[in-house]
C-alpha cells in the first residue's frame, strides 16, 4: 500500500509507521488523526494565512447580490506550461464569478486523492493554489479530501467553488445582448488547450506554447469602472471548454440573436495555429482559460476597449464580430477567403480532459 | 466506448448515433451539444424548477455573515439502505453549514463521472439529489460536469458546495465552549457507517440498519430559537467521517478542554451494536450523516433539549457527557462497566470511502 522510504532525519515527524509515508494512504482521507496532519502539514501551510477552516467558513458580505460557481478539474497531464491543476481550479472558478461581474470573495477546495499519490506532487499543487489565490486576492476558506483506492481515481481531482459579491448596479447576463453589440475577445484564443495537447502527445511544435491561465476579475473590474454604470457591458463568458465557438453560441441562443464573427481578426497566435494546423484542431475550438468574451453595446466599445487595453490581461482585445438580428441563434464567421461559413459547436469535445 | 441499444420510440430524442446511448460518453463532459442535452435532459429536470444556471449563479444575501463550506462524495456502493450519494451529498453539506448555525441557501454540484456510466443511474442520483434539495427548502443553484474515460474514476464522484446565511446574533465556535458544558447528541449513532458495510460486506445482520442521512438545519433552527438569543448553545458539530469520537475529541483540542462522556447513555441501536461487534468495529467512530453533537452552557441543556426532543430529527436527544477542565484536548469515557478509558480517534479510517 504505503511505499516507505528511508527517513531523511529533516523530515522526521513521528514513530509511527504511517508517517514516514511519501505518499497518500487510505487513511489520510479518514477524518482521523492522518487527515488532520494532512490539512496541518500540507494544505494550511500552501494555503496561507487565511487557510481554511474545518467544517464552514464564515465571511462577511454586504446586503445585496452574490455569485456562486462550482468546478471540477480532472485535466491530465497534472502539470503543464505555465501552470498545473490547481493554480487551473482557482483561476477557473474566480473567472465563473467574474463573468457575472462578481469580486471574488472565497474559494472553497475539494481534493479526491488517489491512494499513492506522491504527498510531495500534492503539496505542489496545493501550493499554486495558494500562490494563485493570494496573487488574486482571494482566501482559500475551506476545504474537504477524500481518498480513494489505487485505479479508482487518476491522481488527483480538485473541485474549486467559490463565492463572489456582485456590486451594486451591475447588471450582466445574456438575455441583455441585442442587435448591434460589439463583440469583444480580450486576447489571443487557443493557447490552453495547445498548452495540454503539446504535453500529450509529445509533439515538439518549435515553440511552446504555455496556459494563458489567469484570473480576469481584474480586468472585468476595470471594464466596468470604464463604463461608468452605464449598463453597456451586456454579457461576459470565458471560453474554456468548446473555446470560442462554444461562448458565442451559447449567447446566440441563450440571447435569440445572431452572431457575425470577423475570422480574420479573431487573433490566433502562430504557434497556436500550426499545432491546431497539424493535430486536426480549430483553433476556435480549443479552450481558453484566461481570456473573456464580452458583448458590449458600440456606444461604450471604445471606452471599454481602451480599460482593457491598459490591462495586463486584455492587452490584446479586439471587437472580432457583431450581434445581428439574422440567423437567430446562430453564429456565422466570415472567413479570411471572404466566404462565410456557419460556426457550430462539437457535439462532444475534441480535447478531453482539457481542465 | 458507449453501449447502442435498440431505441425505445419513447426514448427517441434525436437521429444522430452518440444521442441513442444510454451510458455517460467523453463528449458528456466537452462542454459542447451533448454536455447541453445532458443538462437540460437529465440534471434540470431533476434539480427542479430553481435549477442550476450555466456558469455561477446569483443570490441575493442580507448584510452579515455566510458560511461556505464543501464536502466531495466518494461513497461505495453509490445505493444503499435508506439513500444514496446524491441525497447524502444534500444533507452533508447542508449540514456542514448548519454547524455554524447558518441557514443554507444554495448548493452547488459538481460531478465527475466515469465514461460508461448508465445514465439511468446518473438520473436516479440526480433525482434523488433534487428531492433531498427541495426537502431541505434550499436549491441547487449551478453545477458542473466533468467526464474521465473508463478506468479514470470509479462511476461517479460528486461535490456539492453551500452558502448559508448566519442569523444575526449566532455565535457558534469551538472556542466558546468551556468546562461545564454539558454534551448532547441528537439520537442514535453509527447507523449510516452500518448501512454502508452491511451492503458491502453482504452480511446479513438479521434487521436492516438504513442511513441516519438527514438536513439538520431545522433541528438547529429549533435548538437557537429554545436559547433565545441567550448563546448558550456553545459549539455543534456533525459526526461523519470518524463518528461521535472525532467530533468531541476536535472540540476537546481546539477548546483546551476535556470530556468526559458516559458511555452507557449514549444511544447506539441494537442492530448497529451488534453489526459493529461482529465487524470489530466501534460504534463511536462509524460514522453519522443526520446526527449532531451540541455543546450546551447547562443553564439552557433543559429548554434546548425540549426543542430537540419536538423536532423529528431531535427526537432521541440525550445529554451524554460533559466539558471538565481535567485532562484538556482529551476526551475519557466511563464505559457501562464503570471504568474509564481514553477515547482516542483513528489513525485513519476504520472504513474507507463511507462518504
Amino acid at each position: 500500500m504505503s511505499e516507505v522510504t528511508a527517513i531523511d532525519p529533516a523530515d522526521w515527524v513521528c514513530p509511527l509507521p504511517l508517517r514516514e509515508t511519501k505518499r497518500i494512504v487510505m487513511g489520510h482521507g479518514g477524518g482521523g488523526i492522518l487527515s488532520e496532519e494532512l490539512i496541518e502539514n500540507l494544505f494550511l501551510p500552501a494555503f496561507g494565512a487565511g487557510g481554511p477552516s474545518r467544517d464552514s467558513a464564515v465571511l462577511t458580505v454586504p446586503a445585496g447580490r452574490i455569485a456562486v460557481s462550482t468546478d471540477s478539474y480532472v485535466v491530465q497531464p497534472l502539470f503543464f506550461p505555465g501552470g498545473n491543476i490547481g493554480d487551473l481550479a482557482v483561476n477557473g472558478t474566480i473567472n465563473d464569478l467574474a463573468m457575472s461581474g462578481a469580486q471574488p470573495l472565497g474559494l472553497t477546495a475539494g481534493f479526491i486523492l488517489e491512494e499513492g499519490l506522491e504527498l510531495e506532487l500534492l503539496g505542489r499543487i496545493a501550493q499554486s493554489m495558494g500562490k494563485a489565490a493570494d496573487h488574486a486576492g482571494v482566501g482559500i476558506v475551506t476545504g474537504d479530501t477524500k481518498v480513494v483506492g489505487r485505479g479508482s481515481a487518476d491522481q488527483l481531482f480538485v473541485n474549486t467553488a467559490g463565492v463572489g459579491v456582485i456590486p451594486d448596479g451591475v447588471d450582466i447576463g445574456p438575455e441583455r445582448v441585442r442587435p448591434g453589440d460589439d463583440v469583444i475577445v480580450s486576447g489571443n484564443v487557443g493557447e490552453h488547450g495547445v498548452a495540454i495537447m503539446s504535453v500529450r502527445t509529445g509533439i515538439d511544435f518549435g515553440t511552446v506554447v504555455t496556459t494563458d491561465s489567469a484570473p480576469l476579475h481584474g480586468l472585468v473590474a476595470a471594464m466596468l469602472a470604464a463604463d461608468e454604470g452605464g449598463h453597456h457591458i451586456h454579457a461576459l463568458r470565458d471560453p474554456t471548454r468548446g473555446g470560442l465557438v462554444a461562448s458565442v453560441v451559447e449567447i446566440a441562443r441563450a440571447a435569440g440573436v445572431g452572431i457575425s464573427l470577423q475570422e480574420s481578426v479573431i487573433p490566433v497566435p502562430d504557434a497556436v495555429a500550426s499545432a491546431c494546423s497539424f493535430l486536426g484542431l480549430d483553433p476556435l475550438q480549443v479552450a481558453n482559460e484566461g481570456k473573456l468574451v464580452a458583448f458590449v453595446d458600440p456606444a461604450a466599445t471604445e471606452a471599454v476597449l481602451a480599460a482593457m487595453h491598459a490591462h495586463p490581461e486584455g492587452a490584446r482585445a479586439v471587437v472580432i464580430g457583431r450581434v445581428v438580428p439574422e440567423h437567430p441563434g446562430m453564429a456565422v464567421g466570415r472567413t479570411p477567403f471572404g466566404t462565410t461559413r456557419v460556426i457550430e459547436r462539437e457535439l462532444g469535445e475534441q480535447l478531453p480532459r482539457i481542465c
